[in-house]
């Protein structure tokens, strides 16, 4: 397949350009008979859509999702589920400038050498909103693992080398940068503000933990949990690396150290994730993943125009100086959308 | 697909236990009309099997490749290649007595929670002896790779804390751990004595460098290069972690420090690790894998019988210490067969 | 997956119910740089919507293309190319009374039993109106087919036992029922029309011939040509069997006269239909499929309601008294599609 | 996928060539836990292998299966499943002089065409020898439908223009053409042997019952189960159409006549072939399959030589003069594979 495709027994397909008419996803596999209404879905869209705060891109869309097929009377038939979210605040013209030239850190290069030809408006198919039919689809797949049990919550863990000290689940969407800490979120916020002033950014790692997983999920050998989770978070375009558990730490642990022993209540640790051999173990999943500061900054920097000329050139647009407090929701789609699937191959092993 | 299988247009598909009759795979899509021999592919299996070494297992695995279809005459004929590794040194009876009990840090829990039933001998398929299959595969994707002008290279940049302060790539096949620093080769294998004469064992870093791919492979969205080699790398089993470029570094970094400039003559930097949007950017792909320390340690550690009884257990056998220096062949496989699926799916979107 | 994609290297996932806003298709693996506008698109649209012709449903749909994603200033960028049409003349009133009952030959039965719900109006997900979105992707396929010199006809041979003794192409698009002989073509209208009149329906058989192959495309085993043409044709609703070449009269020939004999300028024969070991032969590929006939008619019928109770039931409505005249257009969408992803894994094999 | 794996939720690879050294196949996706052993598998082996009866090709292939890997102490532990077939009776010099020769009917010129080289060998990949796989992976998926109160039956209809009047699934296995009717059987065997004495072959028509299959299984759309199952038969090298329930006789009836109609008991008829709308009807699935007669004749042929020349050929060798009795078995093990597919996926779409 050409890529646009995820998941397996639950299947996704997205569509769409920044400044195309549309974005959207056909979301293939969902349980029948399933509530499931665009309320629902546009919570999740609210969490990701540009200009929610001080710290992110003024660019305004409003991303309303229209579900138009798959669902009949409040409930899912079982067929495929349709979202589209149709695209409104495109300044194209914004990008005239950039039209014949390789924006540092974007994918305008690499595009134009893969397919000879691009839609150069705000990035085209390597815009971050082609996420909004991830995210949309994932909250199908949230509905259904809500029904399983499992919730799934991402968070900013650091950013522009501020890390948060606590860890409180409920601060999390009450501070712009979704960070876990309160008063770290505080210095965040004060940092992207200094940066963007500054016409630079900055990246930032972010956490997500998956609860109420029991013993016993995920495919083994190439489709591990862990293998497919971060599949998933590395086809997001801002992500750099990823970590389960102690992660890199775990290159300097001692085989005593970093095994998870246990007893008759459980495991005593959980340096593994929450995955071992690529199943999951009933304890939390939990993993880490790099966020690269944005591309888009409007210091001037060198490049070339398509013609090979050397240039300078400052980004303009409405740019987000940290994609962290965005990223999140993106993170927990791609996670709702891995776990969903794993779940419903474990159902077609042992069917019998 | 219940997770055997690796690949879109080069496809893999593996079998075997640890302890069963034999380890193989069956590689289909391979270009008609290659030179491939057995011999060929054994340099490779060569660099994988155990007993290379005083810091590998002494288990005596001759992993000798057997073609058994899809070459005639010492070319491949464009139908499915078959490669079988029989079992040698299978010393069963010294699982006996774990049997009924889970090995801290093994899959001996997940594979009895997941299936309700596990072959519990070396592992089973959860054993790194899997990894014979890959590596065969990865064999045969390397030769395709060659004429295209690519290149594969992996080695150990850190174990046990020690890390290598030089590059020297000459070096890596000519030290036990496949350091590419000779000095720092010394003291890892120094290192990884001690802990194994203490019954103990430790993890590291393993890097790759993939150099010849030009710009522009590599599909977009879901199945990003970086995306396909992550899922890749996390599919193997001691791998916890992966980072392409300046990784988890980068999240603190800012814009106008990790873009990529670029002038007249390229990139003037590769922060990005050679792909940008998924695709490569014609510059060096690079990217690091965490590797956990060994789960097999002889020193007792608390656990519990299938029946929950708790218990102590010290893990005998033949294990290695430190597996990096094995897993490198293994990263190279992975990311060899990652590569060349790219390239044929590029060739299939700009067919006509 | 669910069911609703088709395809390897050139892939297509349609959506949409009868009666929903819309219907769509997402077309992933289209060669970019290639010229497509809606209006070519349109022409295969108008061949399959209804309304055509007194032989045809009255039902005012008007199949407007839209392309919403994967073109850029009249050419395709590599990207998913997604195509919508609305759903307009519904009235899904008529389908109230049908609401607790199975209409014979209808999936309602199947739909509910499998999915445990429905949306009864006008059939939904089974209507033959998801085949619009197949049509639209089968043209972006016979664009691409051209390029390759490839032309692909459909056409009807037979209908309610008026078979066609000539075969003139030119003469398919002429007349109402699309058939290659003009003197049949007006006793199959008289045909339909006295059917239609008495409230009845008939079926027929639609041929398809595949011109510009040249010998050597198909992939071998499972996905044969033939194969894939077989799944293609028979995942059409109304299609109830396919032959190639001979067919079902090759099972009484003897192999001296169905060996396709050659010599030095070719083929002397061709009863194998141009696919030999699912491999094309360079000859005209060439099959034929049965079509039922249309399950919606207004003669009274036993059958039970959802409670169980027994009924007879005249299906309301408007329908097509025989489907053979719509559904050559998605025959020739179907047979498009099959073998332009046969070339592309082609080149995929041979790429290196 | 270079097409040598078939199913979704149930998948199988094969490999091998007629004269490899070995065929076999990787079953993946089976429901651990279940009583599996070689000499069940065996009992579907011997049904297809060569030298059964005089009107089988006196080959001698004992077909003894292996499971070197998936079953552990009789039980299937749910990890790959694989089998292999040694081939013992090759004589490969038979087919030394038709080296550079295409055989008429055979896919000498197809495979050089498509790969730019062949493994002449018996026909190498394209043989019938590559069926061997599949029925052992077809007795696999037998096992696992058992268990859901499913069974398969599959035998000759028609031989060489010969037709059974009866049909008494008893006498299938008693005779050796596999026909349902004893007494037409003994017209096929001697209307064989003189056919095979005369140097030449003839084809027929092999018939498939699926009982058992409540209504509801089946995916819809692209997958349905008679698309399906299409594309399973059409997989077989020799089958060049199907047709479900009435079939092509559809083509000829009136929809008062085709349409099923239902009273409180269930359907009145099953013209539908137990399949509406791609699922099943709860009814018995129905389908026949037209077998070409066999390209191996001694009676002296055209064809041209590798280098375009002309020549007269005979191909000698040991060969089926009717494979519609070998395919019998091949034809069970596809559909077994498909419906074992179909339900695993229904468990996936309903699952939690």
């Amino acid at each position: 397949m050409a890529g646009s495709s995820f998941g397996d027994a639950f299947t996704i397909t997205t569509f769409g350009e920044s400044h195309g008419d549309a974005v959207g996803v056909i979301v293939d596999g969902v349980t029948p008979g399933v509530d499931i209404d665009e309320a629902y879905i546009q919570i999740q869209m609210d969490r990701r859509k540009p200009g929610q705060s001080s710290v992110t891109s003024p660019r305004k869309e409003y991303d309303i999702v229209h579900i138009l097929s798959g669902v009949y009377e409040g409930k899912t038939t079982g067929t495929p589920l349709f979202m589209m979210m149709h695209n409104h605040d495109m300044r194209s013209e914004a990008y005239t400038d950039i039209q014949h030239s390789f924006r540092p850190g974007h994918a305008d290069y690499t595009y134009l050498k893969k397919y000879g030809i691009r839609d150069h408006r705000g990035s085209g198919r390597a815009s971050g909103r082609e996420t909004a039919g991830r995210v949309a689809a994932g909250a199908v797949a949230r509905k259904l693992l809500e029904r399983r049990g499992v919730s799934i919550a991402a968070y900013t863990l650091e950013i522009g080398g501020i890390r948060c000290d606590t860890f409180d689940e409920q601060e999390i969407e009450r501070n712009a940068v979704r960070a876990c800490d309160p008063l770290a979120a505080v210095a965040m916020v004060q940092r992207i503000e200094a940066l963007a002033a500054a016409g630079n950014s900055c990246g930032g790692i972010v956490e997500c933990r998956i609860r109420g997983v029991a013993a016993g999920i995920g495919e083994p050998v190439f489709d591990k949990i862990d293998a497919e989770l971060a599949k998933a978070m590395l086809s997001i375009g801002a992500i750099k690396g990823i970590e389960f558990g102690a992660g890199f730490d775990a290159a300097r642990m001692l085989g005593s150290e970093h095994n998870d022993q246990m007893d008759a209540a459980g495991f005593l640790t959980n340096h593994s994730g929450g995955i071992i051999g690529g199943i999951s173990t009933g304890e939390e999943i939990i993993f880490r993943v790099a966020v690269k500061p944005t591309s888009s900054i409007s210091l001037p920097q060198q490049t070339v125009r398509v013609d090979g000329e050397a240039q300078s050139i400052s980004t303009v647009g409405r740019h987000d100086p940290c994609i962290c407090p965005r990223i999140v929701p993106v993170v927990e789609a791609m996670a709702c959308l891995v776990l969903e699937d794993q779940f419903k191959r474990q159902a077609a092993l042992h069917d019998q």
